[in-house]
């Protein structure tokens, strides 16, 4: 098993990484001093409980806590403020109070929903996640935020949150679907140029293990991205500045999900897409070399990530890029490599050099 | 003008006291560096918008920031999460986004949704409380408890989420039901009891000139209240421990304030209630004198307010005093005085004892 510490003074948690750690919940629970009795909620989608749903409630009767399982519809429409209000109405029926404890168990959406209402029910509960998508498992999981979309827009409300700990159990990903497994290794990926030219190196040199879901490598992946994760986090965890870094491709990764409709392009799959514009401006701007962008599009092709625009038009996606929430006082600011390994935050990106990034995605 | 300091890190703000400042809110705004054009949600109730709305109008025309009043029906129904959704649209609506700034101004109940509507709208607004009543003055519009309620309990719904400033105006107090200053005095009493005799004695000697809502003398009292709530919530903003200490008199006020309805009793009636409770189980266990005792129900009376309960029966009162949700595991926790100006946190009081002194209570 490996360890990765999420270092944020009273607020500090592990995330646990191991194949079968699922197996073992119930010590994991008890060496968090989760006492016996202690009433657990636990949050899962209609997909991830018919495949995982008896293993936990297995682990469960094991132990002495007393649990219920709240099944929600698997997707994006799950992450609502009407699925908050069902979800504290059963709180409040299995008499949660603030010395409970809730599990988000599935993925992204799960752990955006579920560490909501842990964030927001009696202003505060303990609550575990056990992220069973890769990319809630390198990414939403670790960090804090969590949130439920409105009409308006995608994460609107939401709180930062910090669970207890993560318990990533890779042998989970056996069941994914291939393109949810690219869409987590978009997020790594991220996570070499913006950080660790090294990893970035190792994700090339083992493309073929990654994608074959090797244990070890996987493994060693799912662990490098959780530290820098962490570390990011630690140095910033209400997102007033590094921690914006972790944007990286989504800047335009976000306008393309949003008007292709979310569901069309899995979310990882549009950061590809934006990591690919963002390379190309830095290179544009002189930031990067040929090779470095190369590099990138190798890589993000070696993975089966898409790198182009399909059926969306142009003028669409430079006005949504600046309806993004992250713009401030009208300015969009793009995350742009200086160098695979490093990446600034660069503002006042001119809408000429934007246009003709974008166009040579488009098809 | 007084100054008071709620210290809690990178949290940490300011509580202005005087009478007029509302007349200065343009330069308040820009002392905190909110730069001009910066879009401001103004989120008030209709009673408080009648008497004041036209002011903040003003006030806010003479500034370069771009503002929008919003108006909620006045009372306890607009703490709900029907009213949070109805908000969340108005701020998408206003382009409100997290260079934004929310500001609450009114009582506790507008400082309790809309902090609640900061605290969760993009993850978190910057915003500021203007609290109008007593209440909120002394305690609500400190410390960040935010909060709507849900059928099953009050405030069941929220989050810990501070404010960039609190600006108290001492001049709306002016128009304020006798009712509701009474119902602040009760937690103005409490922080005598729990943290400071000599206030306590202060409290007593000029309760004439509090009662007339002498400024000089007012200007006192909520500073110092100010003071005691920011210092207790400085040393547990989560209320993990010592923050209990603020709910002396609330596990038997909550009690009764669910039970007969709310709206029946005002919030700091049903508190009197409880603290004078309280004093009496701590007089049953020995900790205070009679004198004590008296002392306490003295100033109650000299407040005009209730130390009796009415129309309730014995047996709900104890089990619904039960179901707090500062329960911890089943154990009711009261707050009790060692003395004038000293509590502590007494668990496993017997059920004979607390009932021979609601008995005594009853009418
Ligand atoms: N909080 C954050 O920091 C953060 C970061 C990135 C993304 N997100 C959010 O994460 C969400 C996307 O996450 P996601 O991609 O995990 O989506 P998801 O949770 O919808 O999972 C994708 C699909 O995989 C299924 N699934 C989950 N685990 C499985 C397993 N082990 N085997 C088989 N199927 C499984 C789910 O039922 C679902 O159908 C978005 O809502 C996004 O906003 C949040
Ligand atoms: N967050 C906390 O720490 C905390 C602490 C205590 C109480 N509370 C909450 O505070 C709420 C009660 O607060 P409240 O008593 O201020 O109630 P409130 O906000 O409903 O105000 C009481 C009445 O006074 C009116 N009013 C407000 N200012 C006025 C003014 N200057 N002149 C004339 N009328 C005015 C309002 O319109 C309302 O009708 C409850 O919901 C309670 O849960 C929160
Ligand atoms: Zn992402
Ligand atoms: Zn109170």
């Amino acid at each position: 098993m490996e360890l990765v510490g999420v270092d944020l003074e009273e607020r500090s948690y592990e995330i646990k990484i191991g194949a079968g750690l699922l197996a073992n919940l119930g010590q994991s629970l008890i060496d968090l001093d989760i006492k016996a009795g202690t009433k657990i909620l636990i949050i899962t989608d209609k997909r991830v409980n018919d495949l995982y749903g008896s293993e936990i409630n297995q682990r469960l009767e094991e132990t002495d806590f007393e649990f219920k399982i709240i099944v929600v519809p698997e997707g994006e429409k799950s992450k609502s403020l009407n699925m908050t209000k069902v979800l504290y109405d059963e709180a409040v029926d299995f008499g949660l109070d603030r010395s409970s404890l809730i599990i988000a168990f599935g993925g992204g959406v799960i752990g955006d929903l579920a560490g909501f209402i842990a964030a927001t029910y009696m202003r505060g509960v303990p609550f575990i996640q056990i992220p069973t998508t890769l990319l809630a498992q390198v990414d939403s999981s670790v960090g804090g935020k969590t949130a439920v979309n409105h009409e308006a827009g995608k994460n609107l409300i939401g709180a930062f949150y910090q669970p207890e700990l993560v318990l990533i159990d890779l042998e989970v990903l056996n069941t994914l679907d291939q393109r949810d497994v690219r869409s987590g290794l978009a997020e790594v990926i991220k996570y070499g140029v913006i950080w660790d030219k090294e990893f970035f190196n190792y994700l090339q040199a083992n493309h073929k293990e990654i994608k074959e879901l090797d244990l070890d490598v996987l493994a060693k992946v799912i662990q490098r991205s959780c530290q820098i994760k962490a570390e990011v986090v630690a140095k910033d965890e209400k997102e007033l500045g590094l921690r914006a870094i972790l944007n990286y491709g989504h800047t335009i990764g976000h306008a393309i999900e949003a008007l292709a409709g979310y569901g069309e392009y899995r979310h990882g799959e549009a950061v590809a897409i934006g990591m690919i514009s963002a390379m190309e401006l830095a290179y544009k701007l002189d930031m990067v070399t040929k090779e470095e962008v190369e590099a990138q599009t190798e890589l993000i092709n070696n993975f089966g990530l898409p790198t182009t625009i399909n059926k969306l038009r142009l003028d669409q996606i430079i006005s949504k890029t600046k309806q993004d929430k992250k713009v401030k006082d009208g300015e969009v600011n793009f995350i742009l490599p200086n160098s695979i390994g490093e990446v600034e935050i660069v503002s006042g990106v001119k809408n000429e050099v934007l246009t003709e990034v974008l166009a040579k995605q488009l098809r």
